[in-house]
């Protein structure tokens, strides 16, 4: 019998300044790593530092979130960036949040970039290349995390880094591995038990069934888990639960060494 | 004969996208020291990886040069903040400034704060207190710049912090060792014959006469140089030549060790 | 007997991209006035957009209201700024909002500045006139809200502007007539029915009751109401039943005239 | 013999904050048009009422340069929005920099979309709708500059909007009539006397050659000059003096009416 394990994730501290995005207390509870918005996208040194304080409480693992500075659009409208701003914000980004993570005596574990800049650096080999390098120049032993699969990937293992393949419980993929798109009717799993289904399925056979039926092999080693979604705590209590019943054990990559 | 020796520091790196200020290239050649702009008044995450490589290549030590996020205030306004809001924007932005340096496999020397920040926290001890923790906190092996017998000074030396007392060759001083207000008639001092002759007595004599004409004693250890005045490359050029014929060497901490 | 009428307004349209703050919708059915961010301390094009229409579509007349750019702060930090500059942010947002105004073919009210804007030109006469030399200046048909009895309403009165005092029904007044600081023990008033007690003495008799016992007389035009309190909604059900009770109408200044 | 007019226009008003960008008191006198950056892309408060006051002082018309909310990327850098975005990005800053003309008792001429705006506009009919629209929804008399030939143009019409089509002196055309872009060998013409020989066919013949020597039907009502390259003001007085030798005079659309 193989002991599976999986780590969870989500994107937290997207707050700025009097305003609150996201459940943050509520889903760390369920969480074993924490992607923390670093000032771009969203948050500010002021959430940044609760942020880093809130997930260690929780003992819950650190990546910096790195996005555009785009906070009208919250990091998710693309931008026609060069390689070079890609891999100039991305340092920017993960040095800010490491700032925090050292005063308050951590380490970060990983870096999983947001929005616009996750989808574009999954198809993009160019500004994938641009993260990788960003991250390997920063600390090459931080966990590159990304969509299974992608371009995203490759990159990180081309410069070295351990690379975490993300895959997603509420959307359906397409025959090629890649996510449907959010405008497709059938983008999102709204069942819930339909979702964490397809965790199990990722978790224990390393596959998933896409929308036209056809079976994709997948790597995926942790699963995002949306903080800001109406029923985030709900679903996030009940894949929980479900995984423990399944015996397998929700685990960062700091505790698996 | 006592061996003297002088750090000069500048403000460079206040470019932002399409905007530049200051001539870097120019002025790096005459100085030890240089503060960077980290984002927050000025600066870009382009412009601070052509800056520090820039500095490097100059042999030049480098400062992250934190200041209030008010880019079309450039920083000089005064913001009414708290202790907590300086402690976390100091170390949101020295982070986001080491990313850069460390992709460079290089190290910093120092943390000058801009502008407003300086000033206000030249004065009050609260927030000289914050930004000494947010330095302490994450390398208390950096240097504090501050203005030379103020409350930044004091701040860093509670901590434990190496602390350099800045000192201007082109301001004047009031009897209790403050700098006379830019609004004042004599607070710059236009005569660069005038300006030297106050740096060398700084540096050869630890005093400056204040413009009531009291003697103050200065512990100055670090000279600025504005880089964006209109004479700057003169008047560096200058300074440096005088320093040089008055055997007295211009160094940066790193040296010095 | 006397006929009563009373102004209720509010801060709204304060979100911005995907933050939400404040439940303007469930609050415009009871009130007459409404404050809408212009871009700068809260608000974005598209929630202007939104802000404006919802407003319409409720019979509300509509206010700009300008603050700091400062975003992180909500233009609640001061910043020490000249009236010049003063002139230029309220003018910038007078017109920003008027746009999307003229578009659906209605007519500004009044201006209203925001925050730290709102508190400093309560007090500062140079910068209160810099507020309404800009509103004078851009169409001297708007009323000017500002705190009743503070230098904003002399200032609009010295340009020849209609001024609205604004009274605030869940804060206490100092024997001035300024209000109790925030940080003061008594500053909010918890308590419902003594906040609406507050406004129908203002309303009937104009004046309060200081919290050190004495009368202050107050020419209270319109009454604030907080969209963004956790009682909000209930508070101005409250406050809009009672007014009701006693024949007091609640009315905006477009529809007295 | 036929009498030419044709309107010379610039950017202007690009600086923001400490920031300086462009020689607008210089190139004032050899304009009759002039776009001003209403605070998203370039500009500020500040800049926008010096740069109102100087080109009236110059009887020059005013035009609104709204742009994307990208100051780092000065508004070059292509951002994936909606057409709502578009005409709420464009109504706002229309109305910014109306306020600061009303202000000085003058009234708008025109509006012209920047940068990446201007390109993505060009071939976009859906966003070059609703820039249009916005126009037409805050004042159907302003005029829309936009690429002459391009989807603004049509989208203009569409709306009733006067329309003025844009030239280039100092850019090559391709076969269809879009601009060669700035990334092709040949995208700039360099040689001044080339440049002028060009906007004289433009104004006289209504043609341009393309670089591949095809011959293009234009009608350019207006040629922008580039008020921040190296030799900006030398081309303004060459190309002035050559039209004034040519019986060409300068005029804008407020001139001519």
């Amino acid at each position: 019998m193989t002991n599976h394990t999986i780590d969870l994730n989500a994107d937290i501290g997207e707050s700025f300044g009097a305003y609150i995005i996201g459940n943050d207390e509520e889903i760390l509870p369920f969480i074993s790593s924490a992607n923390i918005a670093c000032g771009f996208h969203a948050g500010d040194p002021s959430i940044m530092r609760k942020t880093v304080t809130l997930a260690l409480k929780h003992n819950v693992a650190i990546g910096a979130h790195p996005g555009f500075q785009d906070a009208v659009g919250f990091g998710r409208r693309e931008i026609k960036v060069t390689p070079e701003e890609v891999y100039e914000l991305t340092l920017y980004q993960i040095g800010a949040l490491q700032a925090f993570v050292t005063a308050e005596g951590s380490t970060l574990q990983h870096v999983k970039p947001h929005g616009a800049l996750y989808n574009m650096s999954a198809k993009d080999a160019l500004l994938a290349e641009a993260v990788a390098r960003a991250i390997y120049h920063f600390n090459p032993e931080l966990l590159l995390y990304g969509l299974a699969n992608s371009e995203l990937i490759r990159a990180g293992k081309k410069f070295g880094l351990q690379t975490v393949g993300e895959t997603f419980a509420d959307r359906t993929y397409q025959y090629d591995g890649s996510l449907t798109p959010r405008n497709h009717p059938h983008a999102l799993i709204a069942n819930t038990e339909t979702a964490i289904e397809q965790v199990l399925q990722i978790v224990k056979e390393q596959r998933v069934i896409a929308i036209d039926g056809s079976t994709i092999k997948l790597h995926g080693q942790t699963v995002c888990i949306h903080g800001d979604a109406e029923n985030a705590l709900q679903f996030a209590q009940q894949i929980s639960a479900t995984l423990q019943k399944e015996n397998i054990s929700i685990q960062n990559f700091m505790q698996k060494k």
